[in-house]
């Protein structure tokens, strides 16, 4: 079921071309930033684009790393762009790592507990599964070590190390200190489960980047020489997640964005029928072009799909 | 003058040997903590080990890659421990990087400010060369991004972005930050030289293990592809300074050291006369006597040496 070898075709302009590749598929998983908005800048276009997939029977699914945001939050930044959608459609990544902690990890009771780094959005999506948690958004954690507890996280004195920690998740945390490294690594190496919601090196923000969440999980994978399992895009924990949720026919859904090496390869590596790669955000023409992993086919921008009607 | 291929010698309780090893050398440079000491604990026979060597003639050089402390940190430190040394003999991560900023960098006279993620080691260090420096311990820093901070950084707003910044230097900072990743990441994309006091993974502390200046610098790395120069062991940066401050005939220097892939390949790669391990730190027998780079010599614990006289 691998992609087959061709060149990537380009779709844009093409209107029977268009017509023939929305035929092929019921299902479209999209990347957001960079494919239907970038920043707060919403693309023209893209309304209009999701409106016609609707008025054609298709279900349309929001995949998105950020881990900042609970469903509900993302719901209302789509509202704020305008864009209809129901909480329903809207898969991230926090959503995904609470997902893969309640159903697939099989915890004993007394290690249910999650250290999280990271923010309200993954307390949310933690919540609305049951899972209890610590650190987070807590400011008790926003301080410094002071001298004795070294001894003390060395001895494992439960005043700062929770027995009942079996889970670390690490998303990415505006507010990540030396003390939430230092107990994560700790919680790790007394044998909790090393997550990371998405190990994104960079975070796009105002036409810049900034530290991604990948960044809040490194200086660990240095500590420790070993990577976190990550359940955002293109780890394919959060692939099945999704296939978990919606159950569709793989073969009949299509993955769109704007990143090769993530978007793209979510949907090749997740054997999905069909990819689509948009020019609007990270990945220029010639990375498609030359990457390992190539879409099945590209356009200019995700409006162009409305070519597909005229 | 690469070190031969043979077993290191164990050179504990053979007199001979002993005496034969130390007359072969002029310079003896020492890791500290697992060689001289262990946290807080002074190892037997450290004290007296230290004045055989001064009796009979020998430059004794403390060489740490902790940027927390200065040399007359260092030096308090020593005094503590019972350990008698001066100022000279210290040679730490934070110094070198500092000779390195002011003899071997040649930033032009408006790019001479460097960036600290550090303590107040660093600091110290920079002042005593005259370079100017920002962030570091500056409470200034110690604050979460604010939503117009975003836009500054992006559009490179001096009230954030420095202009004189030429160096982004990069130690162990216990108030490390996403301020402070952000902004030493925008440096460093603006042509900022990017330097690490050193990059050792972990911090040994009461017995356990805590983020090491290394994971600092690790989400840095991850961003931008790249790694930092590096001014600890076994950074030959850190070699060619010592070499610079005490000009001794390396072929009569020996390093001595608990690590193999610090310490060890340290003195191997600078290549000294020799090398010798001790195992009262982090390397075992095992580790010695399989690792690609291997010592001249080891011995179970330093105050062997004092065999040398009986």
């Amino acid at each position: 079921m691998a992609t087959p070898k061709t060149q990537p075709r380009y779709l844009t302009g093409d209107g029977p071309a268009l017509k023939q590749f929305l035929d092929r598929f019921d299902v479209f998983l999209f990347d957001c930033d960079g494919v239907l908005w970038s920043g707060d800048h919403l693309f023209p276009g893209t309304v209009e684009t999701l409106e016609l997939l609707r008025s054609k029977g298709k279900q349309v699914v929001f995949v998105t790393n950020n881990s900042t945001k609970s469903r509900a939050d993302y719901k209302k930044k789509l509202d704020n762009l305008g864009i209809p959608s129901n909480v329903e459609e809207i898969f991230g990544s926090a959503y995904s790592s609470s997902i893969y902690i309640s159903r697939i990890l099989k915890l004993p009771p007394n290690k249910r507990k999650v250290f999280v780094i990271g923010e309200t959005g993954i307390e949310q999506e933690l919540r609305s599964e049951n899972i209890p948690y610590i650190c987070g958004t807590d400011p008790a954690y926003r301080r410094t070590l002071v001298a004795g507890d070294y001894a003390k996280i060395a001895a494992g004195d439960p005043s700062l190390l929770d027995p009942e920690v079996g889970v670390v998740l690490v998303g990415l945390d505006f507010q990540l200190n030396y003390l939430k490294l230092a107990l994560a690594y700790h919680y790790i190496k007394r044998g909790a489960v090393f997550l990371a919601t998405n190990i994104d090196s960079t975070y796009p923000h105002s036409g810049a980047l900034f530290p991604g969440a990948g960044t809040m999980s490194a200086p660990l994978v240095m500590m420790l020489g070993k990577e976190p399992i990550a359940l955002g895009k293109p780890s394919q924990a959060m692939m099945e997640a999704i296939k978990g949720k919606f159950q569709f026919d793989e073969s009949r859904a299509c993955m769109v964005g704007d990143r090769v090496n993530t978007d793209i390869r979510f949907g090749v590596e997740g054997k999905l029928g069909g990819t689509l790669a948009v020019l609007t955000g990270v990945s220029s023409k010639e990375d498609l072009l030359t990457s390992s992993v190539q879409p099945m086919a590209y356009m200019d921008k995700l409006s162009d799909l409305l070519g597909a009607d005229s």
